[in-house]
């Protein structure tokens, strides 16, 4: 394939040099290379102003992040060939460190497959294309993943917000075999089933792995409220690692109705109990009912879309871990998350510090997770990093 | 015991009461209570500028931190039974997360004992009094410390470079039971001698063992290159957790020969062997041998001791690392760890991006892992947090 050259405008090939996959609209030099010549999806020769070429992106001329560099080698496009490499390299560090296959396969960015996530559970994909550049090689996606895992079947969960930014039509769809409703999975010695095609993103979030292993530390006896529970990934590992009773809150029905059948599956369904309701009322009505707990996590959707809205999140941040707070124990210990990438570790911490001395209490940071190795970080784009989880003992 | 009133300046309780345990000797009302008038290590009350009693702390003349916060109740001043109180607290967390008894039992500020460290190694206990204020019970430290755990010896390792700050004396003494020269521990599954007199700081660092624990994952058969091995807290564990050779670098003949004695005593003595000399030129010369590793761990001492070699400790952060980096085999992991404050996470690892992209080689944070539980983090005290591990697969 000849690409067509875009060019970049003096020194803005600088961030490519350090690192970084992303071309702005304003770094191009839209008089030599007009972005209105390129079709979304289409890819180009990325060339410096000097006209050196410096690497293969594939466009969208209509978005502010115009150019997402797929390789740095101008020989190789984005096609069949480059996706089973990169799938190939991607698998083997989750096959160095994964004795099962159930994990992101491929993480966007971090992966070099900007615009493309890969979930894997067993022989099931979950595939999510959030750029016209993988969607223009979206049959080629199939027949890599079908080469190098001969997978029984294969989703395209092409819906949700990231679609959205590049006006990418939203559909489920099965392009490979069949996929069934509920996928099973296993993460840190418990079992679970995920509803792929109705449930949050892919159906499953890998990226608590080893904050959940962490806790898992911490539960044996204890009594474990988990808000924002989702399917139960939390709570049912808790109550499989030896907590006592579970408690978990959340908004929707039909989640619980996961929590209880992942709860039965492992044999703690008689450990876990469900609140169906919003979270901070939840949380209101434990304390007035003088619930307490051992162990307490706080797993929120993210507060924090966007940059304008910081201070409002950060708000709902203190005012959620206060409530949660509220609730331990005398000595006992709060799990806080936050998937908000604009929020950063230590207004987190402080939130929780704040709150903290607001209800006099003394608060230690004993851990502190990330997103584990399947969610690699791309060290020059800061967006690959997203998920905290702090674990704090509170005690009088 | 009545103490004194140390009256802060207007405003200068707030840090106080967002969490902070320090107060600065320009924060001190001079002219109603002249710091002249106390000595070294004495208690006082802190009040705000209008006379409210706020805490008790213990005082230095001397020193920019002149006072550090014991209690927030007035009523409890630093004795035996105030001491007795917060080893128990800090003990319960320990307990809580450590079956074994081989941890940091006591970790300053953290544990709300400013200028007071306890290693726990089983039976013994190794302390390390860095202020006044501490130097001042540490009669009643040992008494505590009998009391709550019932030790076959203490042993004191006051000496290094904390002391100096606030002018202590410095010394090595036992002022209960008996301690061995070389002491045993047993961190994740394996067993150590470590010398407790001679060696740095405690005679063992029990911080990285969250890190340690997380390199066993990644050395299934591979040749790992330990730098900066001390005496052999990784490169030792790495031969347990399955490695087929390990190579451990120190510029000590010392440690080297407790690398080989903590080999032996794992049954991996024929795995490991050892390198005496400078790090960077030990490097060179594996790089011009054209040796190569799967697994690169890098554990300098702290190359940043002041705020002012910033610059130059970065440097020679990029340095090594750019180093170890050349050396890992075309899908290797390398493991660059910093123990200076003043080094920030991000710092860090945009030093070992910028090493990845001068080498064109592609750099994915594949783990990341900070002090253990036993090194619990103060929320209002950043200097609190100072271990840094970041896990990099590099690849071609």
């Amino acid at each position: 394939m000849t690409c067509a050259p875009l060019r970049l405008k003096k020194n803005a090939d600088k961030r490519l040099r350090a690192g970084h996959l992303w071309i702005y609209s304003n770094e191009v030099d839209t008089a030599a290379t007009p972005l209105a010549g390129f079709s979304a999806g289409q890819q180009a020769v990325v060339e410096s102003s000097t006209g050196k070429p410096l690497a293969i992106a594939t466009v969208n001329p209509n978005t502010l992040i115009c150019g997402r560099v797929v390789s740095r080698d101008t020989q190789y496009t984005l096609d069949k060939s480059l996706l089973v490499h990169r799938i190939k390299i991607a698998l083997g560090l989750r096959e160095r460190l994964f004795s099962e296959p159930y994990y992101r396969l491929v993480y966007g960015d971090s992966d070099l497959l900007p615009g493309l996530v890969v979930d894997r559970f067993g022989d099931y994909l979950v595939v999510q294309i959030s750029t016209w550049g993988m969607e223009a090689v979206k049959e080629d996606i199939v027949e890599a993943l079908v080469k190098v895992l001969k997978p029984a079947g294969i989703l395209f969960r092409n819906n949700g917000s990231g679609r959205k930014l590049e006006a990418l039509p939203e559909y489920i769809e099965t392009p490979w075999g069949e996929v069934p409703d509920g996928v099973s999975l296993i993460e840190n010695n418990t079992q679970f089933v995920a509803p792929v095609r109705d449930g949050q993103k892919t159906g499953w979030f890998y990226d608590h792995r080893p904050a959940r292993a962490q806790l898992n530390q911490w539960v044996k006896g204890a009594r474990v409220l988990d808000v924002f529970s989702y399917i139960g990934g939390w709570g049912v590992q808790a109550a499989v690692a030896g907590a006592e009773e579970v408690y978990c809150v959340d908004s929707s029905a039909t989640a619980l109705e996961y929590v209880h059948q992942n709860a039965e599956l492992n044999g703690v369904g008689e450990k876990v109990a469900t609140f169906e309701g919003d979270a901070f009322a939840a949380l209101k009505e434990l304390h007035a009912g003088e619930q307490r707990f051992d162990v307490v996590v706080v797993d929120p959707p993210a507060f924090i879309k966007r940059k304008k809205d910081i201070r409002a999140g950060e708000q709902a941040y203190r005012r959620i871990n206060e409530l949660a707070m509220r609730l331990l124990k005398r000595d006992g210990l709060l799990v806080s998350c936050s998937c908000s990438m604009h929020l950063e570790r230590d207004r987190l911490l402080d939130t929780l510090r704040a709150a903290s001395r607001h209800l006099d209490r003394n608060l230690q940071l004993v851990a502190e997770c990330h997103q584990g190795a399947d969610h690699p970080i791309h060290p020059a784009i800061a967006e690959t990093a997203y998920i905290k989880a702090l674990f704090c003992r509170v005690t009088v």
